[in-house]
């Protein structure tokens, strides 16, 4: 009555696996692109398919303010409603009712908040959060909680991940087991790693059928954000997916791999493809740069994306200049289809046994840089 | 040394044909999605070959100012440096220097204008324009003339007639022949069908591979269109493609393939998908209206596009609303089908000598206009 997950091959503390759900299965690690308002922006679900994507993330604090839970309940669900036949995985709500909302309060209850759309006021609480997942028809949902500040003294800290581990094993009471469906608590804690470690005891006592790894990628360095992470990976259920939420950079993704992360999300791809931002295997590329004025050669020439199987930097730079949808597009596509291959390589360098070369691999190229200007 | 025009069948005064190419071949009646910078607004040239799109409109006015000529010459042209492998009909850019510049100047030498994105000065003359449209590597060429403005008196139509055809002239002289590679005049006159008579003698006169009607929807009652493009129609040579430009609606296309136009291009598919508004065999359908929010039913169940196929009316008004680019995308990728699918209908008529009976079938839906609300 949950999601499968299989582990097919391990190297070091990273794991190459299989989530098996009701909407079909997805390779880990993996990365998933966010669909906010239940598209992925710029992108048409064939072309995530293309990419390589076999999971998408959904955001449920927009959703149920807009088009509605019941709405999208009645047209079958977050991903009959877009048309994406894959597996879902739906955020609790709670991470962006604290960003985007106005005069937000919040209580053992759950939160009281306005909407940034209409003003109207609502309550999330935890068996909210779970009763509209279950509208959206979430593959995978996720337990509420309080993302904690950054920074803030132990003791706060310590009250908000009390809040949050109370407010999981009510997530987890509210919650209606189904084949192929599956619940993930999520581990806080802030930047204490005693407290990370009672986050993960009381999540593993109340039994969930994967555990994200959150608060990180909030303000603190980048060394920091990675010792918590390996530290919490390393204290999870070794059978059970990890998921490390909001994270990140290509680098970042490396790095979690190789600390035993398994599940991954980030805006970074899709809003860098909005702002002439490309990832490729030699660092980031801004096509605004006027470099690339008259420069025939793709993004990438190593890259098999339609984008640089088909495009030239010096049209890119052409339609960003002129605020064409087509840049957006095509430079998201690119983006996301570079995330997908960098998750494609690293779970091949699992099996292989060569996840460490891959690493050193991808650093140099990284360091390397762009190509020289022509 | 110009490309090929063969003529399938005749029903009436309309003709089904072929053009033939250096860039590959298209069927006619066609109409030619418009790539004003060098993209049709939300489309990959993949979606618009989908759409059944044979050869796409691109504005040689936005072009030179951005990215320029020399620099889309040096990507190999227009149509490789937009990825879009057939041909490419590019405008004389007189019709947008005299909208959407400022400070224009004509003279008997051309137009002075000052761009409107830097402010710079720049002149285009017919010599000026033809060189340019060499250098896009556009299939087919446009003549430079001036638009006839409307109202206008009957002395003034002949003085700006007369201009455009000593500009043809001077287009002709200039302009370099190569295979598969086509020069076309443009018909003045305004709404007075002497002077189209005589625009038209003037035109042959000269000599040119295709003849377009310019002039035409500017601002005068749809009756005084069709009479217009039905009487200069009838006076152009049989033996050329006849190309309607800037119309139009669907019972426009119609009305034009009846009386003998072969080529359309209008922004209305791809402007309306940015806005809204759907074509479909039912009428349009305005996405913005409310009665879609809960609507699970395609656009137009009839319709074989991949957003009929696809998406609710109820998932594109989230869309819509939302503002996301996919409401665009899905919507332009509609309306440019649409528009594909009523060319090939008519082709298809014509071919079958039944366009009398497609054509009143078309109204009759088009009267019976949208479903009803569930």
């Amino acid at each position: 009555m949950t999601i499968g997950f299989e582990i097919g091959a391990c190297d070091g503390t990273a794991r190459f696996g299989r989530v098996i759900t009701a909407h079909g299965n997805f390779a880990t690690p993996a990365f998933m692109p966010v669909g906010t308002t239940g598209t992925v922006k710029g992108m048409t679900p064939e072309a995530l398919a293309k990419c390589g994507a076999q999971i998408v993330l959904a955001n449920t604090y927009h959703l149920m303010l807009r088009p509605g839970a019941e709405r999208i309940s009645r047209l079958g669900g977050v991903g009959k409603m877009m048309a994406w036949p894959g597996p879902i995985l739906t955020d609790s709500g709670g991470f962006q009712v604290m960003s985007l909302s106005k005069l937000r309060e919040l209580s053992e209850e759950g939160v009281n908040f306005q909407s940034h759309i209409d003003g109207k006021r609502e309550l999330l609480t935890p068996e909210k959060s779970i009763e509209i997942q279950r509208k959206l028809d979430s593959t995978i949902t996720m337990a509420l909680d309080e993302c904690t500040a950054f920074p803030l003294s132990k003791t706060l800290t310590e009250e908000s991940m009390g809040l949050s581990m109370r407010w999981a094993v009510r997530s987890k009471e509210a919650y209606l087991a189904r084949s192929g469906y599956g619940l993930f608590g999520i581990v806080q804690g802030g930047m204490y790693p005693e407290l990370r470690a009672q986050s993960v005891a009381s999540l593993v006592e109340t039994g969930f059928d994967g555990y994200a790894i959150g608060g990180l990628a909030v303000g603190e360095d980048n060394e920091l954000m990675h010792e918590i992470t390996a530290y919490t990976a390393s204290r999870l259920p070794v059978e059970k997916p990890r998921y490390l939420m909001g994270v990140g950079r290509p680098s970042d993704l490396v790095d979690a791999v190789v600390s035993g992360c398994d599940m991954f999300d980030c805006v970074l791809p899709t809003r860098s493809g909005r702002t002439g931002q490309a990832f490729t295997w030699n660092g980031v590329v801004n096509i605004r740069n006027s470099r690339h004025k008259d420069d025939p050669r793709p993004l990438d020439e190593t890259c098999k994306c339609p984008t640089c199987l088909g495009y030239s930097r010096a049209y890119l730079y052409h339609l960003v200049q002129a605020k064409e949808i087509l840049g957006v597009i095509l430079m998201t596509w690119h983006n996301l289809y570079y995330y997908q291959a960098l998750m494609a390589g690293m779970r091949f360098a699992i099996r292989s046994g060569e996840l460490k070369s891959f690493r050193s691999n991808f650093t140099n190229r990284q360091k390397q840089g762009d190509i020289k200007p022509l």
